[in-house]
């Protein structure tokens, strides 16, 4: 038996998640369910993708993942099974799963849901979560094959995914996640960092001497620091403070390093 | 072995949902718990309702579901277990449960929990989410019947139901819901709707020609439609919006669909 | 098979959480996770203190808890498995454990994490939960002695306590907790009250003759009253509003209860 997890932007007070529980239990009543987050910003998919990127690599083969950020519910939109490291995702495609597979490595196989007898027998227009991702996801813990659910493609959603531009004494990346903490997790590889590097700018206003450090500890509450990220990104934070605000940084700010010649 | 699921208005960072799974884990070890919300509106009887009818329906029969959203704890309104369509509600008779016995259909039966035996030795006048409602469920859980509990009544608290007003050439309801979204939920039911509706008002201000869509993403952002809630009922949404924000509405708010004569 | 459960500072739209899960999961499949809560106050140790014993005493024996409120992640602070009640707890020597250990009586069992053959390979110097604390608790969740872990200590952190002066008429304490509701939870034993309490003075600001209740419910709405918490302290309500917002309370306010001469 294995493991569902479940990451929504439904938010917290609303029955939505309930129900997609509910509807699981009454295929699968031995399902063991995890919930991951239901606090996906509302339809943002760039969110909901740095989010499976960060968070599903580390479960283990077999495990189903349903990830319902779906602000093209009722259109024509696919909804995906995507096998990779042999893991399951369901997910709209909408390009939610492309982090995760820029860091999953290896081939994934991406299949097109598109067997109803899988599905509740109403489908509404709104709620695919319910009516589609939870009862696929029960079927699939019961050991119904995933060749079963729908036919291959090779054909998805992409996010764009923003490169690090390298100039003679600096590179730029940008700001591709912000965690509840206000931490400002960046495109830039932290080995990139090193006690060479100089200046780091934040935006086009906050600009400073770097200071590069391995744990937060190291520096006082309240100062700026870059460090490596826990999955091995330029991170740049504030000491028991939040970066995101200190900064003025959203996700997309540009953040520069630069080194002295 | 049968699910247990928990509805709260206890909030996410008070101790008080902890109590209650150590309580329920306590008396049976191998409880698949699972949450549903902590995040009802503090004491918010009518959102606890609607929260109710719109999930609890969706999980199979035996499932035992725990609702605390509870002002009247401590005072001598009594605490119900509710047995509708096979599955089981702990919930205090404040009218709670009103919303979900309108939907579920079917005859329930309602027992007023009166056997101190299967709950915690001393009883809080403040947590009876822990002192009686998890050790009732958690015993429930492991096969005690439902009439070791309490006596059947006839008498339970029953929420006011707004009714729909019906004229020559409109229909007036009202909001009943507000999903995390800020998509405004009604008491109309959608197959009312149709082509043939004209206007559509929201509170006193709002009013503009209906544009009535099958899903969200049929319009551009930012706009307000009309469509069938995911439980059939008249939803009114901002794509990619908040409709809540936008028509400034809130439960309770009058809701106006118009024909052409 | 034992329940693990997760108590961190980390919100809920971040994939940290997921990772400790998968983490888990990747080393034990079938272990049973509740979350307590992920929204301890970033850094908040005094708030994780209060937290871990309102919730933790309620679980069973050979339950495993994990709290990740970590500001010196990295540091050299020293990473504690406590044994109490025959319940454990992996949390970091920061003194989140202080009030657990005041409630749970006994003799506590503290041993110092430092068996890497039990941690991930590689160590990140930012996210021992995902890195330390998340495989740990999985292994002993798979019955792995907890002497494996690491060596017992006499010393760990302790959070300064703060205490009740009792004057001639009067005895103050200070706000020690503030839950969801706004309720203030204070150092005071509550059977200190009685009808014969007079005054009570929150802060500097608001004094008032006392109101002692049993319930919420035995006054009006908007009313401040004093009553037992549900674990035997001064708790200061108002009733269906927040305490902390009507009385400008935070932790550490004082809290005055004077008694007639």
């Amino acid at each position: 038996m294995h493991a569902i997890t479940l990451t929504t932007d439904f938010g917290n007070a609303s029955p939505y998640v309930a129900a997609m529980k509910g509807v699981i239990l009454s295929i699968n009543p031995a399902a063991a369910i995890h919930d991951l987050t239901h606090a996906i910003p509302a339809q943002d998919i760039r969110h909901a993708a740095q989010f499976l990127a960060g968070g599903v690599p580390y479960f283990p083969p077999g495990t189903i993942h349903v990830c319902v950020v779906d602000p093209g519910v009722g259109s024509e939109r696919a909804i995906l099974l995507v096998e990779v490291a042999g893991q399951f995702l369901l997910a709209p495609d909408n390009g939610c799963v492309t982090d995760l597979l820029a860091v999953a490595g290896g081939n994934p196989v991406v299949r097109v849901i598109e067997e109803p007898r899988f599905w509740r027998p109403i489908i509404s227009s709104t709620f695919h979560g319910r009516d589609v991702f939870a009862p696929v996801a029960a079927h699939l813990s019961l050991g119904v094959a995933p060749a079963e659910m729908g036919d291959i493609t090779a054909h998805w959603v992409k996010l764009p995914t923003p490169e690090v531009r390298k100039g003679v004494n600096q590179f730029t990346g940008e700001v591709m996640f912000i965690d509840d903490f206000g931490n400002l997790i960046t495109n830039i590889q932290a080995d990139a960092l090193s006690e060479k590097a100089g200046a780091l700018m934040v935006g086009k206003q906050w600009r400073k001497r770097i200071a590069v450090v391995n744990a937060y500890a190291e520096a006082a509450p309240g100062d700026v620091v870059a460090l490596s990220s826990s999955d091995g990104r330029l991170e740049i934070a504030v000491v028991q403070g939040s970066a995101a605000k200190v900064l003025s940084a959203s996700v997309g700010t540009p953040v520069t390093v630069g080194f002295p010649r």
